[in-house]
């Protein structure tokens, strides 16, 4: 099957290569009547983007200017197809020549070239962290539509080269390079990063998502279950290598009675299982 | 559900609205290492272009000029979707203020304002006729890969304006505007066209197509049959109010014993069922 | 693709051989709280039944009696997937040994074994027209999802053996054996069935199909038209060799002019499009 | 969307309540003639059989007796859809009729009233542990395809009660009831599970899968990456609250020059990112 789409209501296809003319996205099944210009998707674009304050820099310059090309009618999306469109404007291709015959660890190069038998290979091609940005663009049009639902989904790092944040809050998430709800571990991790990149080296971590809004028994069972999307879709970024909801792994060095989320007229009194108005963590 | 997707494994989907920046197509799925560039695409959207020779005149001049934005990496395809893009050049908004406030009978613009409750009332905006030029060039890039199977459909003109074709000459069907496979029925049918717009009107026809060098069980079963499909898919171009195959609607008059295509030694001697290798008529 | 799953959100998946232990039917996305027993299928599947009255007169008995095994809890449907069973109990497979070696023509047979190079060949197998049973089973579990919305669906026979049904009257549709809304017909009908049943013929005919009550704008756009996803459906029918809507074929031989469905306060003036409250014919 | 469906080229679809007549599963896709009967299903099924061993004890006795309805002739599947059906032979709704308007905690009752309005309350309806005997039939039928292309598929248990396994050999997986790789670890589970009953309670665990003989490239790119298609499977199963790939959550406290697996001539030498042919901890 192609993969590159997803959500069936909703659907996102992305496209594009690292080096290629454009990177993009098509979403298909957005409702019509939401109120949609460039400038929502270009603030989501603009802090993905890389290369911002020596933790993430990197030596191409992208604008990552977004284009609507379809879909949107006098600000008013109209229930057709929306395709995004952002340029590769800084795609140097010749500085990827000395990697040409080689793959790099931990890449999906090595894969794509046994799935398909031909690789583009600058910047990772397809597999290139780049495809992201269609993600972003297209996320940002599906928040617009969550807004009208009033739910809201909010990302945050939680861990990062071992450190971890001691607090969630959230009005500090934005005020930190890392998106770190506790200011104070922030400044670490930024450190972190920096020690990381200076010895040529690189960092991972834990990155939380908090929804709110979402009312109960949304998603499909059995095989479609929300958790179940929720961790394909996770699981799809590079470089993620695991995904929980609720206690998670915590959960299993639980016993049933300290793992089961205790119903009260009140509501649930914790989250373990995942998708309870309990508390976080 | 979106709507604007046809194939699993070849999956086109289509956007754009007549007069918005660009229309065109995702291809997710197409098979990599087929050399692919934009002229065998550019050479389909010639032949479909309108305006050519007083038959399909219109106003609007666009050049249609097909850009590949991603899936091809030196002049081959690398398994990953490929985005055309055809730009609106001649999009004159203002020639559609007149009709912004009726519907066009025969047209989809009045199911459209059902369906999502807003129009893009500029040209049909979606519905646009404009939107097959994204099937047109995502159809060249099938036909490269069925050349590699050594399929080829072609399609042509049996029936104009009540003036039907007497001969199927594959030859003589590129020779004429109305691609015809008898070139005195395509000069009858011709002026029939002029005379029909001379006086503000429109005229229908039937279109047949043949496929040579499938390969018998190509397709599903049950509901996903390969007629069905076929069905489908040209039941959903604008226009179209029936399709058939095989002997079709003139099946219902045959009795079972001069419907059913016997079977010999040489294969089927006709191809009532449709999909034989028999007579095509 | 599998092929044997027809819709998205009420999907229908059927199962079964001709001459195996049974048939059936799974429906995956029917709403919850609708009431249903069994007695609503089995009407509809006594109506289908063959051999009644010497027309379609079978060697073979089949009470098909439906179960239904799950997604139904105290008489009313619970969102989950609802199975349907209808046992084979007189499923001879000696009788078929004789056409062990050979192909009927005009049946599925020879395209099954180029498909799966394996066939059933008692009665068919998959490609019998028993698995129209599981899709009439089905269908009437649809009725009572349309019956919710004031959706009516009918059918009827308009011609068979080139006799024409001169009128509608919907209320002679279920007073004889060939659902003809023209009584005189009908009679001719069944002579001439009766003639070629002696001549060890069979004949064909044509089936309309009426739908009241559906709402301006059901269906999706582009590719999923609504008459594209009827035309799939009617052709995924074992023998249904073409579909049309409207005014189907003859609107090939229209002027534009001609063709239009006038729009008025009243409505639509006609049906030539489809789709139109306007006159069926 | 339905939801009671995965996978694309095998698709299956299960049904079925825990106390209706049966249970049981529709496989869509499964390529034609691999041999199968019931006895390979069967097996399966006495493997995950609860109440052996006072570990998964429960009141019902069910014999969980597999029946092939469709697909399979001579002993070889068809192509066609193979419909598996297990009754319910021991399905007691009047045990439950003192939980009828209570919800178990960590059950999906709550959720199925939330999505649906109505629940089949006995045992947890579609909801209970019941539906993966019908994943168990299906993934039987599964493995006899991955049979043929040399695909292996174990999974175990790592750590159960907050007891890990202290190595990895494969033989003792099947000598003791917890699937345990390590026959000594394997003792103190039963015992901690054993207590755990005693005290009215239950426990958790982890299970590790391995699979060999994967061809690389195997899988889609971007969202339907093989992980990610794991990660929702895994997730989909009623309990699973995270799942994860080669080095997993580790991963985040790796630097990249810890985590990267190198690529020698010999072949990658660590699995961190996971589908390598590494040392599998």
């Amino acid at each position: 099957m192609p993969g590159n789409s997803f959500g069936s209501f909703f659907r996102v296809t992305t496209w594009g290569e690292s080096h290629g003319p454009a990177i993009g996205a098509v979403i298909d099944g957005c409702p019509p009547r939401l109120p949609l210009d460039e400038s929502v998707i270009q603030e989501a674009l603009d802090r993905r983007r890389p290369g911002k304050g020596g933790i993430t820099e990197s030596p191409r310059k992208e604008p990552d200017k977004v284009r609507i090309l379809s879909g949107v009618f006098e600000g008013m999306t109209t229930g057709t197809p929306i395709c995004l469109l952002i340029e590769n404007k800084d795609a140097r291709s010749r500085s990827y020549d000395a990697i040409k015959d080689v793959f790099r660890p931990g890449h999906g190069d090595y894969t794509y070239l046994k799935r398909y038998g031909i690789r583009d290979y600058r910047g990772g091609g397809r597999a290139s962290g780049r495809e992201t940005a269609a993600r972003v663009a297209a996320g940002a049009v599906a928040q617009v539509l969550l807004d009208t639902c009033g739910i809201e989904v909010l990302s945050y790092t939680i861990e990062f080269g071992g450190i971890v944040a001691r607090q969630v809050d959230l009005d500090a998430v934005r005020l930190n390079r890392l998106f770190c709800p506790d200011q104070d571990a922030a400044k670490t991790m930024e450190e972190r990063a920096r020690e990381a990149r200076a010895s040529g080296d690189s960092i991972g971590g834990i990155v939380e998502t908090m929804a709110t809004g979402v009312p109960a028994g949304l998603g499909d069972p059995v095989f479609d279950k929300l958790d179940a999307e929720l961790a394909k879709a996770l699981m799809s970024i590079g470089a993620v290598k695991g995904a929980e909801i609720g206690a998670g792994f915590r959960a299993a060095r639980l016993l049933g009675s300290q793992d089961n989320d205790p119903i009260t007229p009140e509501g649930f009194l914790t989250n373990n299982a995942g998708g309870n108005p309990g508390r976080h963590l």
